[in-house]
């Protein structure tokens, strides 16, 4: 099932926010349905009989997230290629609730960067709050997967020891289209194109640390709430955006995320 | 004016929370009345009427930050004990909404380290929503200070080179007892007690970065939210903690935050 959240553009219902189903062919966005949903999507969702077109809705990021815990390095390939020894642990980081943004919305330009990078991710979505799972258990406490961007001020990064700012900054954490929640992400192709010209390719099987490891290490020390997202690393071929650019992140079996980047306003 | 948060114990209201106006001589807490706020205290908070004894109630953190922003090494003295140079620029990392704790929880010892450490720090509560908040109008979108616990796992600080885990872990964030919103922060006390020996000791004139500034480094980047919390850095003296302690920071003008240290369940 694909989860999506989305706000009415028009008519009576226009501005009201709703989770939905999405129906329909991911390639033909034209034949794409919204079947709206009552309240959250956990637990058993209540669809309430309206459905939109996809012309009618506005695609928002599918999780208001109360943390997002990132892994850093967790490619082999792209640890090298900035530098890098493989870490011995997971370097686990966080992305703040203010930096999410959604399908339709623009990475804004930071001036305080000189540098904004791309880092196409698969994105977990818990479904539960929970805490010390286990490996064997972190199945049961995922909703689903969707696409990020670890967008990254990589020379605020570079100068700075935490990364607060550098991956902090507002709208340096895209996600979407969606959740898809029937997915096993064991070996899924990712690709980040900018401007059509891809960047960055990878499959999830080349993962240092799979999904198990990482969710069971990072809820060992904390709670994971229903909504908050694991961002599980990046694939080599990171690099610059510019404002102007237009970064899109495809994830085999959930789909495209692609925003543009303009200057912060 | 000092804000808590708090439920009350018993009664008709039992298990009812709010904000409210505490009034009284701290240095005698059965003199402690709370006045009840409707809604929240941003703004203009308006009494209900309804008053509580200290007895009467659990005193709660004082907010429900949506992020911590911490600063590491804002003291030169405590740099050094840890055998770091004072960093170039600000370092900045974030404490999740669910590491926080009030003054009458427990710190709960996690099983993935074996050297807890106490930071005592000054908070300062934010106000009102802002970004890129020039150094000279900080004051205008500061809602208050209390008593925070940078609470940190030094030994997994030390093996992970990102700090989610180390200082991210649940109850490694108490705040309170209680916001004060009139205040001078420029030259205050600071300091740390353990089982009622003194353990750090500093005056927030000793930071190398002042809260103007600070602030205004993270807004560069970042939206702050009403409620949000920025840690200052902690002055030397910082040491560890075991189960069964008592580890209490107080801060001149403010109060004391007292918890317990227990193993976690």
């Amino acid at each position: 099932m694909r989860i999506a959240r989305f706000s009415v553009r028009e008519g009576s219902a226009a501005g009201s926010v709703s989770f939905g189903v999405v129906e329909g062919d991911a390639a033909q966005p034209e034949s794409l349905v919204l079947h709206a949903m009552a309240g959250h999507p956990f637990g058993t969702p209540q669809l309430t009989g309206e459905s939109h077109r996809w012309d009618q809705v506005r695609l928002l990021t599918p999780m208001l997230p109360s943390k997002i815990v990132a892994v850093g390095r967790n490619y082999a390939a792209h640890a090298a290629e900035l530098g890098h020894e493989v870490p011995e642990v997971p370097l686990t980081f966080f992305k703040p609730s203010t930096s999410v943004i959604g399908p339709t919305e623009a990475i804004a330009y930071p001036p305080f960067s000189g540098d904004v990078q791309h880092e196409a991710e698969l994105a977990v979505v818990i479904g539960r709050m929970c805490r010390e799972v286990p490996v064997d258990r972190v199945s049961e406490v995922v909703f689903g997967y969707t696409c990020g961007n670890d967008v990254t001020a990589r020379d605020v990064q570079q100068r700075e020891g935490q990364w607060a700012r550098a991956k902090g900054f507002d709208t340096a954490c895209p996600l979407g289209p969606w959740i898809e929640t029937e997915l096993d992400p064991a070996d899924l192709a990712i690709t980040c194109t900018v401007n059509g010209e891809l960047r960055q390719t990878g499959r999830t099987s080349l993962m240092l640390r799979g999904i198990p490891e990482l969710v069971a290490h990072i809820s060992e020390a904390m709670t994971l709430l229903p909504g908050d997202v694991i961002l599980t690393g990046t694939p080599a071929g990171v690099g610059p955006l510019n404002v102007g650019d237009e970064v899109a992140v495809s994830i085999e079996g959930i789909g495209t995320l692609t925003n543009k980047v303009i200057k912060r306003g």
